[in-house]
């Protein structure tokens, strides 16, 4: 059995076809997940030139992005995450939708390591064409998170995904980042003594849109059925939503397969809610405008602290401005002014 | 009765007295208001030579700095803001205490014009010497605020104030400003159906560390022990706050001038409780160095959309985004690329 002579040529021939951004915008608007794959590598990646190709990968996407719902859900380490959206993901396969889910992981300390690195913690999910499973290292910046993960929807929606869920552990600040993306956010709990809120970074609690009990099962219930009481009177205390919608509370059971129907109710409603009152449209609008202007800043501020000058004075004059020894208005005009004469 | 023939000379002679930075800096630190009130005046002047003469000021004032419990109070129009203060403004004068009121005034559609302007709100502290009083104009950006507000806390603790309160309409961001350099935030309410809460930015309940029921009295005292208890539950369904402090809830009345020492002890306690887990301080410095970091990124952030060439760019480009023309991130650099050819 001898080797095929041509095969390295025609292999060769693979390697070396040139990969356009066309070609790959073309590619992923066909719904090739191999293409979406490539770009969001691309997008991520720390060097320029590839950032350049996923610039123009995004801008040929752009016009078929937008149609699909944006989903934040957020919940800390041991609430369930993973069985909660492949059960949920299953059912919105199974209602004919195609899900994107991108998982922001802050492989950092605060998880000690990754914790979505494994793409078999959903088992139903990751054997299905019709979800496409991302996890998206945060790697450094706040902004950079926000970012990426922005882009890599645009490349989803692109890809022919109606569903797109963003991912968050419920204990930094990326949800804030996270919130300024999606339509709807989505917390999960697990019914307790409440110590379990300790993890979770205040104000999120106020972004909830749906509250979701996880583990609603066994031992569980009763002690689930006196949080959901206690959570209502409590989401009530909160002033109201921009979108007028007022937050559900509601319970599952992964294990027990019960309840995702009722988030599923939750869920259409509250997007025939911001349909009808045109939050949607204009949420969208405001969010772009912002996106758009959060950007401005964060390059605005990587230049001036990535400028070496800086970074050096900036220590010194961190160190005089807590000793007193000058008011940080005063501190601050110097700096940028400083920074200003060597910028060119 | 003739004028003295003198008269106008003495008069030219005060009016020329050169005013130095140092001199207005020493007779704030022997207690003097009105330097006080001048120096604060000329660091809200929109005059560059103004502030460059309340730097000054400041920075010779600094050393004198710091040595105030610093409060924040918020609560919307009609919570009884003003007369709470003056109740327990008086208390604390009472108490030997010297305290400055430095009110934030949105002046703006919001509240429907001034709410601060009038001293005489305020009908026992606008009498007393160890009072002073002073509305600060937003005047459009909210780093303003937050920049002259900080410096107005400088300058009062510089002359012998000991107790900062800052005091907000808390319906806007200023709040989350205001949190960043008080020590303690209070919040009022007055008890009712739960409709009062709606003028309230979200967020802003998360900050509070004691939260007071005003007008306790007559008809109003079934509800409030009914509001109090609901929002105790409420409270502890918030995470811990990073001093670790347990938010309290009280109530007064200042039509029947009771319940302030109440709020008196639940104050000391938790300055006992910040000083004895070194909160204080730590979040003191943090503060600084915050403060110092927020002001570059808001100086940044004035040359760039300061920038002539940019306003304009920037409204044709916010079109460009949200027709989905252009990707806000790539819309971004341009900008940015455009700004730093054009500077200098």
């Amino acid at each position: 059995m001898g080797i095929n002579p041509n095969i390295n040529k025609i292999l060769k021939g693979i390697k070396n076809e040139p990969v356009t951004p066309q070609k790959i915008a073309d590619n992923i608007i066909k719904g090739d997940r191999n293409a979406l794959s490539r770009a969001i590598t691309k997008l991520e990646s720390s060097k320029t030139d590839e950032q350049e190709f996923a610039d123009e990968v995004i801008k040929l996407c752009l016009p078929y992005s937008g149609k699909s719902r944006r989903i934040g859900i957020t919940g800390v380490p041991g609430v369930g995450k993973s069985t909660f959206i492949d059960y949920f993901g299953e059912n919105l396969i199974d209602n004919g939708h195609k899900i994107a889910i991108l998982a922001i992981d802050p492989s950092s300390s605060i998880s000690g390591g990754s914790i979505l690195g494994d793409k078999t913690r959903m088992e139903s999910l990751s054997g299905r064409i019709e979800a496409f499973i991302r996890p998206s290292p945060t790697s450094g910046t706040l902004g950079g998170v926000a970012a990426k993960t922005r882009e890599s929807i645009i490349l989803c929606e692109a890809a022919g995904f109606d569903t797109i869920i963003i991912e968050t552990v419920g204990v930094g600040q990326s949800e804030i980042a996270v919130s300024s993306m999606v339509d709807v956010f989505m917390m999960l709990l697990v019914a307790g003594t409440g110590d379990e809120l300790q993890g979770i970074k205040r104000g999120i609690m106020e972004m909830v849109d749906i509250l979701v009990f996880t583990k609603d099962d066994g031992d569980n219930i009763n002690r689930t059925k006196l949080n959901k009481k206690q959570f209502e009177i409590a989401l009530k205390m909160f002033p109201a939503k921009d979108s007028l919608w007022i937050p559900e509370v509601l319970s599952v059971s992964g294990f027990e397969k019960k309840g995702i129907d009722d988030v599923l109710i939750s869920l259409n409603n509250f997007f025939e809610h911001i349909k009808s009152n045109d939050y949607l449209a204009q949420n969208r609008q405001n969010q772009s405008i912002q996106w758009l202007n959060d950007q401005i800043l964060s390059i605005l501020k990587n230049r001036f602290y990535k400028n070496e000058n800086i970074s050096n004075l900036l220590k010194i004059t961190e160190q005089e401005v807590v000793n007193q020894q000058i008011s940080p208005i005063a501190a601050a005009k110097k700096l940028v002014e400083k920074y200003f004469c060597n910028e060119q």
